[in-house]
């Protein structure tokens, strides 16, 4: 039996231990493993490197993914700088098919998000190609699953500058505005705020409402606390627009690079409003980065495990998911149907510490 | 309406979370808080100050805990050196409710593990006394709750420690034997061996049986890994005594310290029959101290929050408790009838990786 | 006797250390200590509170400055918002005195940069205050000290986050530009790159030449190496603004928050000319805050001690400086006439690993 | 040109640093560089490896040696159980020079400690081999150079984990003994011990007054410290061996494993003269494994980059070493004539926060 492993979407801590879990169980059960290089894009390059218990000794402790990855979508047709098609969807299925027999696989664990499972689901399901998928988003919003790998260590590294910024910020009387990651939920706003003792926390799911977290700041003051720090996720949008400020169009001639976002504007208008010398870090890629935590590396771990599990029952178009504290199977379709925002009960338990 | 709080048993990153929280819901909802210094001692010697929001700001990462803490236990009586009862059951129960009626007290809540637990579940019994529990140990050990805050810090601290570990163990071809906390459940020898990728894990709920340990590590030798390490609970216990070694008696002449555990006894064995070089660590205390992780902080503040609501609620004899996402309550007695030993699926799992 | 000391310009860790230092040094000497809230603005406003051995006890560990940190210099004239004179020169000299005889100071321990020492030795010049001083500047670019506390930190906080953006960048096959604190000096730029195994190293001293790091850029890709990291300091300047892009004004409406800086302009560029996915990550203050290294307590610890003899001694306008492995004093002039900018031997060594 | 580069004796975070600078240095200069792999052993045994720039990469952060160590030394005999000598001096000489001339060795770079860099010495001498030496010890007991790499990391070590033990002490009220490295010299003890905040520091120049330790301890207590930090090298000896206790003959039967030692006897020894509750944590083996701290990293990679302008120099028989800020050379036999005891001048600034 032979099983192909790929990493697909942004990198994250526990990928490796991912890889490693799936080699060295398929190892114990005489599967052979093939490793995909940078996600869909290595299935449909045909970029494939046998994996062996050496090819994944050391690695638990690494971050990032040593088979690489991309944001390479095969159901998106690949255009050049005038527009014209280079790849179409059918060629990428044909390539990825062509892929498939060559390497004679059994089958596929796709570890990704919501765009590599969405793949990994549409494959199954009309390619008839036996995939299981592993979970994976640093920003905890996949449905089907508790928690994901990746957003342990994000949140700890968040927890750790948080801590840095308060002597800081204490010793200079300041308020310091901490953009964290989160396009789409605030998971880790919240739960890295709460873990950093942050006196105000604001995250995408609901608009920012500048005066309410300038009385925060300014109650602070008056109890004599005048230095406050301000979590805000890099999605978080103002309720309104102030007039105080024109936003100039945010994507740069290079399309891409946008620092200083949210957690500027919002920086800015707190100085403004309140008086308080207000500064702003945007904790950016570091918090993907590095060492995975214990729990992280546990639980990818458990996840690799479990979708060689997967493949040895035949059970393909599902995916590993934590529930409480077990490990379960769940439709692929299932986990990328919808968002999972913030639970607005830890959001109310953040709240107690504002002000 | 006043409640006092009190945080018995060894110390635990995470306590000075719970503290902070309930002290900052009670002001929220208008509740006074005093602490009660040094658990149940406190409470029988009187030695209560008041808490307020002043009082906890900055505590949140920090290690320990403010209140102090000590293994008093008031079903427990006090003799001196010659043996005679200075302190009996009588006294200390007397002393008890003389400090809650002197402070006025509605209800206590209690920070502890199995012994201050099983304390309070008698004093609401047997004396109706208005307390509510939160469960603390660092072994993750106590029935009626899914993680025990302190319990992720520990396994971090182990993780690091481990990968720490296998640099020099690599570069001196040498056998590390790490001894871990964990004297009747391998919980976090289980999972930090895991997140450290550890060779071989050893838990007090299967006896050791040293030969079997020596052949994966002989296993690895001859696949080229020629140094191992074997993670061992401080509670394991070998399957046989062998005859080669006389272990002399362990309580030393000062009756507690015993360094050279299990980990000295079995690097000794390990050397003598597989003759490679070995090495044993005992982590020891550090396990318990310093700043706690993200998760232990967000844990201990959940349960802290919790303890409040029970309170307001007048859910006397309950305890906070997780399960899965959500922290629920639980019947004191129930935490403290049985030991939540190792799950043995995570003990599979970590085989998979053993040699 | 009687002491008072004073922490002014940014904070660093390793203030608290030499505030603890001073205070123990003082008790075993019977010398009584005087804090000065908020560097010069406390002296100027008579904000001063007593020290004993109990208001430092537990700070070393600590980031930051118990007794707060401002830029006032008293050397500067305060005016409102309408430009009007609010507090002059000669008032705040008359302040400052009449502070210091109500206090009855028989001494002054200055801790700060260019500007506090500056203004230490222009009050020990001109109005015959007995001051000594401490060097503090994270940028380690002041004279006549080997090194100032908080660089050592700052050098392994930028070393830690480049170490987690390696794994990034190496998944993704990015080029990562991390922009570091050193506004007139590449010492953090210099040593945290090379400490961080940085692949390109820009220092304020050096114009960049842009053409020159796309060539190193290209030249790792050419041998397989598919991402680079590149260290660039805040006050690094390109040797030739391209005619690519215009960079608007930087200076936004509130005057002071310059986010997207060098590193982004450079990311900017980079990407233009290679053609390869660049990011960026500005890592500002999480690099002066947090814990200090054992290095920058020691050093603060022994510049501390040294501060008091000197008081004792009588060596006034003079500061503590470290000369190899000695503490030594130095006149208070000399180290603020003029800016130490990064050895270039050390610049040359990091230059073996470029490319 | 070539040049070979061996490793010996203990490991030491740093040593990959030197490794990469040395290959990476040599690559620039057109040298080729081979490994040999565990120190004296693998140019007895020729086990050798080329090194290129790939064989570095990525080397920069990790802990141990790539190259593996050993503590071989070819000027002792080699002999079996019974104690007939299966290799001669004679022989390993000889062994020593086949294995250079097979590998048409132009120069040898030994990085190591007394043991290694004497024997480099002699072999330089009597053999005339064209030796450079790099030196290492984390104890930093070597003469001639201000410090070693390993040593700074090792201080870092034990600062954190004195920092953790302080939370828990603190909550116990407890001693807590911390058992450091430094068999020969307390530079770890004291420089770990200051910078983690110590109430007492006891190093191997200066015998164990336990009355004293106890006094100190005591005067705490009176002043409300009811908990306290005591630093102990593993190299310190007691003044004079109390009647209280026998100290059972140390060596076990397997010789070496000596856990338990002068720290568990001065715990002992604590608890029963003062009457409070004693701990003690023997750090061991972590302080010398994981990722070098900036400082070791940027020393390693400057030693490196000297010893391969010694070798292009012809300056044999010397080594690189530090003085100040500068990389100097010295003779090699400067290095290992004495040892290098703990600088006097920085215990008494550890004593005075003693008590």
């Amino acid at each position: 039996m032979k099983v192909g492993i790929l990493t697909g979407g942004g990198d994250c801590p526990g990928l490796n231990a991912v890889i490693r879990a799936v080699v060295r169980k398929a190892y114990l059960e005489n599967i052979k493993v093939v490793g995909i290089r940078y996600g869909w894009k290595g299935l449909i390059e045909d970029d494939v490197e046998p994996l062996n218990i050496e090819s994944v000794s050391g690695i638990l402790p690494k971050g990032g993914t040593i088979l690489g990855t991309s944001r390479t979508n095969p159901y998106k047709e690949k255009k050049d700088a005038k527009g014209r098609i280079i790849r179409s969807v059918k060629d990428n299925i044909k390539s990825i098919k062509s892929t498939w027999k060559k390497h004679r696989l059994d089958a596929l664990i796709a570890v990704g998000g919501e765009d590599t499972l969405g793949v990994a689901s549409r494959l199954y399901k009309e390619e008839k190609l036996p995939i299981v998928g592993v979970p994976k988003t640093i920003d905890n919003d996949l449905s089907s699953t508790d928690y994901t790998f990746g957003f342990d260590t994000a949140i700890n590294i968040v927890t750790e500058c948080i801590d840095r910024l308060h002597t800081t910020a204490e010793s200079h009387n300041r308020i310091m505005v901490v953009e964290v990651m989160g396009r789409h939920a605030g998971w880790i706003a919240c739960l890295g705020g709460l873990a950093g003792g942050a006196d105000v926390i604001l995250v995408p799911e609901i608009p920012i409402d500048v005066e309410w977290v300038c009385n925060i700041i300014k109650k602070r003051h008056k109890r004599g606390k005048t230095f406050s720090i301000v979590v805000v996720a890099e999605g978080a949008k103002l309720k309104e627009l102030p007039k105080e400020i024109t936003i100039e169009e945010k994507s740069d001639e290079f399309g891409h690079i946008r620092l200083g976002g949210i957690g500027k504007i919002l920086a800015d208008l707190i100085e403004k409003k309140t008086g308080f010398e207000t500064r702003v870090t945007v904790l950016g890629h570091i918090q993907r980065g590095g060492s995975p935590s214990a729990f992280d590396r546990i639980l990818g771990t458990r996840f690799g495990i479990k979708a060689v599990e997967l493949v040895m029952r035949g059970k393909f178009g599902y995916m590993a998911s934590l529930r409480g504290n077990k490990i379960v199977e769940v439709p692929l379709e299932k986990a990328t149907s919808k968002l999972k925002t913030l639970d607005m009960k830890l959001y109310e338990i953040a709240k107690v510490f504002f002000g």
